[in-house]
C-alpha cells in the first residue's frame, strides 16, 4: 500500500491530482493519508508527523513525504528503504530520516533520477505529481529501488537537528516541540528523561514558562483533572504532554512551538 | 468494511496512525471517513453526525466512533451489535446509541476488555489507536462479538439528552441543534411537529430569535428565494432547517448552537 | 474507479453520507477525493480544481462533482461522457465542461431523470447523495450512459466564462484566476500569451496592481529566489503563478481573487 503525507492542504487539487496518478500507474493500490494538513513548508512538523505514523503501518508500506520548499532546487528527490523493508519517498530536507529511524534504519537510498519513472514533462513545482507519487506507484508493482537513479550514502542523507532537554537533579527544561490536535503541548522528553530527571513518580510538578508558574498534577490520562485544569502526562507516542482537559493548553497557557518550559520538583 | 469518525482533526497524526492499525490488522479491508472534523470533545455533535451517515452505508459495516474525552478514565469501551447487522465501536458515552436506533435498535453489546484484540502497550491517551480500531479489524476478520469482552446491558449504555420542540396552535419553539457546512441552522424538529404545530402549509412563517423577528419563506430548496436571503425548508436528514441561499445563516442571523427560535404562523 | 469534488467541508456528515452510498451501491470500486474545500457556491473554483485533476486519473474514471447552490430548482442534472472515455457527474451549472475539455471533449451527455437510478426519496437539497452518486454507483456496475434520461444537447451544457489576458508589445493584464494553497496568486495566462506580449526570455518583469509597482524575477521555481521574495513562475498546470517564497503572495501582496495585475517589460 502507498501513504501520502503533504503540506499542500485541502483548498486545491494537488492532493487530488497526486491520488490520480497513483490510481493510474498502480491501480488498485490502498491508499492512506497520513495528513496534508502540515503548517505550510515546515518540514519539522512533517518529520514528526511521519515518524509517528508509520510504526502503525505494515511492513513494506511504500510512504511518500512532500513538504519540499526547495522543490526544482538543487535538493535531492530520493527513496529510502528501511530495514523493517518499508520505502520512504521524498525530498532529501530531513523529512524521512526521522521515521527511517523508527522502522530499523536506513538500508539502502536512492537518487529519483531515472526518467523513466517520472511523469514528463516534470514541473520544477510539483514533483509530488511528477516524481514522487510515480517512484511509489513503480515500487509497488516490483521496480527495484536500485533502478531510480544512483545510490546515496545513507550517511549524506539531511537530517534535521533535534533539541534534548536540560537536566539537572528535580529539574528539566525543554521547549515546545509541537502542538498537536485539541492545543496539546508536545516535548520532545522521554520517560527515561524524566526519570533521570528526578521527577518520577512525583503527584504535582512545579511548571514555569513565561514569567508564570503553575503548579501541574501528572497524571495517566486528561479527565484526571477536572475539565479546563492543566495536566501533565506522557503521550500515546512516549513524550511528555502538557495539556488542559477538554480544552486548548496553547490557548490557555499561551506557549507556541519553541517556547521553553521548566519543570522542577515541589520542595 | 470500516468508517472512522474522530474529532481528531486533520492537523496531526492521529487519524494516519488509526488507518495504519487497521490496514495492519485489517489488510484489504475498505475504510471510509465519515469525518474527523467534529468539534473537539463535543460528543453530541459526533453522535449527529454518526447517526445521519450510517444508515448510507452496507449492512455489515464496522463503524468506528471516537469523540471521546474521558478516554482513560472509567467510561466503558464497547461495541454495539445492532439489530440491521452493523457494529458501532467506540466509546460508551452517548456517542453511539443515536445511530443505533438508525441502524434498528441495539441488538448486543460488550465492553471491549480482551488483551488479545488490543495493541500493546494500549496508552492512556489514546484508544482510537490501541483499542477502538485493533477491535474493528478483528470483527471484520470475523472475531465474535462475544470474544471481545463482558456483555453490556443495552439499557445501561450512556444516552445523550435530545431536546424535543414545544408546540402550540401555530407555534414552534426549538434550539438551534447544529450548524452544518454552509451555515445552515438544523433543528430537532420533524415534519410531524410542524403538522402538529399547524405549521405545515403555510407558505411564509413568522421567525423570532434572539430580539429580532423575520418573515421567512417556507420552500422546498434553496433557490426558492433570492441569493441572500433567508429560507425555512426541510432538510435532507428530515429536519427543519434555516438557511440563506448561498450564504451563511449562522452569520446573516447571528445564532449559534442553542439559540432559541419561535416559529409561528402569520395572521 | 470513483473521484469525488464537493463544496461540502469536512465539518458535517454530507460527504461521509455520499461515500456510504457509493459503497452501498458500488462495494468495492475505489473512491478518490479530489477535494471537499471549494469555497461554498464557488463554481469556478470548483471548476478549475476539476479540470486540473481530471487528466490525471485513469481513462474510464467517474468523476461526481457537486457545487450546485441551485440544487432543487430548474437546473439540470447530467452525465457527460468524454471522448476519452471518462463520466462527468453532477450540476449543468458550468462545473463540468472545463473538464470534459481536458479529457477530450463532450461525445455524449443525458439528463439523470431515471427513477430506477436515484436514491428515494431523493431530498431536494442533497442530489448529491440522492442523485449523482447513485448515478456514478450505477455506471460502474456497466449501466449504459443512455440509460440515465433522455440525451442533451452538448451545446445547451452551461459554460463559465473565462477571461483572457490583454496583450500589447511588451504589456500583458490579467486578473486573479484564483489563490491556490500557500496563498499562491494564479492567473489564466499561457506560456503562448507570455510569448505574444514579448515577455518571455525576461528575468525581471514590471508588475502593477493595486497602486504598487514591484519589479518580480521571472524563475523556474519558487526557491530561485529568497525566503518571502515575490517570484513570477510557470505552475505545474502551465498557468503563470505569482508567488513568495516560502510565504503567502495573497498576504505579501494583498491581492485576492479578481484583482488585476498589469505584467510590463522594464526598459
Amino acid at each position: 500500500m502507498i501513504s501520502l503525507l503533504t503540506d499542500f492542504g485541502l483548498v486545491d487539487a494537488s492532493v487530488g491530482a497526486c491520488r490520480g496518478v497513483l490510481a493510474t500507474l498502480a491501480p488498485g493500490v490502498p491508499i492512506a493519508d497520513i495528513g496534508h494538513m502540515v503548517p505550510p513548508f515546515d518540514v519539522a512538523r512533517g518529520a514528526r508527523m511521519l515518524e509517528y505514523a508509520v510504526p502503525y503501518y505494515p511492513a513494506g508500506t511504500i510512504h511518500v513525504a512532500v513538504v519540499d520548499p526547495g522543490v526544482g532546487t538543487a535538493r535531492r528527490p530520493v527513496a529510502i528503504r528501511t530495514h523493517r523493508g518499508d520505502v520512504l519517498v521524498g525530498p532529501d530536507n530531513g523529512l524521512l530520516p526521522w521515521a527511517a529511524d523508527r522502522l530499523g534504519g536506513v538500508a539502502a537510498a536512492v537518487e529519483l533520477s531515472a526518467d523513466a519513472y517520472r511523469l514528463h514533462p516534470v514541473s520544477h513545482t510539483f514533483h509530488a505529481r511528477d516524481v514522487f507519487c510515480p517512484a511509489a506507484a513503480h515500487l509497488t508493482r516490483g521496480v527495484p529501488l536500485e533502478a531510480f537513479g544512483p545510490p546515496v550514502d545513507p550517511s549524506s542523507l539531511q537530517r534535521l537537528p533535534r533539541a534534548t532537554p536540560e537536566i539537572k537533579d528535580g529539574e528539566l527544561r525543554a521547549s515546545v516541540a509541537y502542538v498537536a490536535a485539541f492545543g496539546n503541548l508536545h516535548f520532545d522528553v522521554l520517560r527515561e528523561d524524566w526519570l533521570r530527571a528526578g521527577l518520577d513518580g512525583a503527584a504535582t510538578i512545579a511548571v514555569d514558562a513565561d514569567g508564570w508558574r503553575r503548579e501541574v498534577p501528572y497524571r495517566p490520562t486528561f479527565g484526571s483533572v477536572g475539565v479546563g485544569e492543566p495536566v501533565l502526562l506522557e503521550d500515546s507516542f512516549g513524550h511528555l504532554c502538557l495539556a488542559v482537559n477538554q480544552g486548548s493548553a496553547q490557548a490557555a497557557l499561551g506557549l507556541a512551538v519553541g517556547a521553553s518550559v521548566r519543570f522542577s520538583r515541589i520542595r
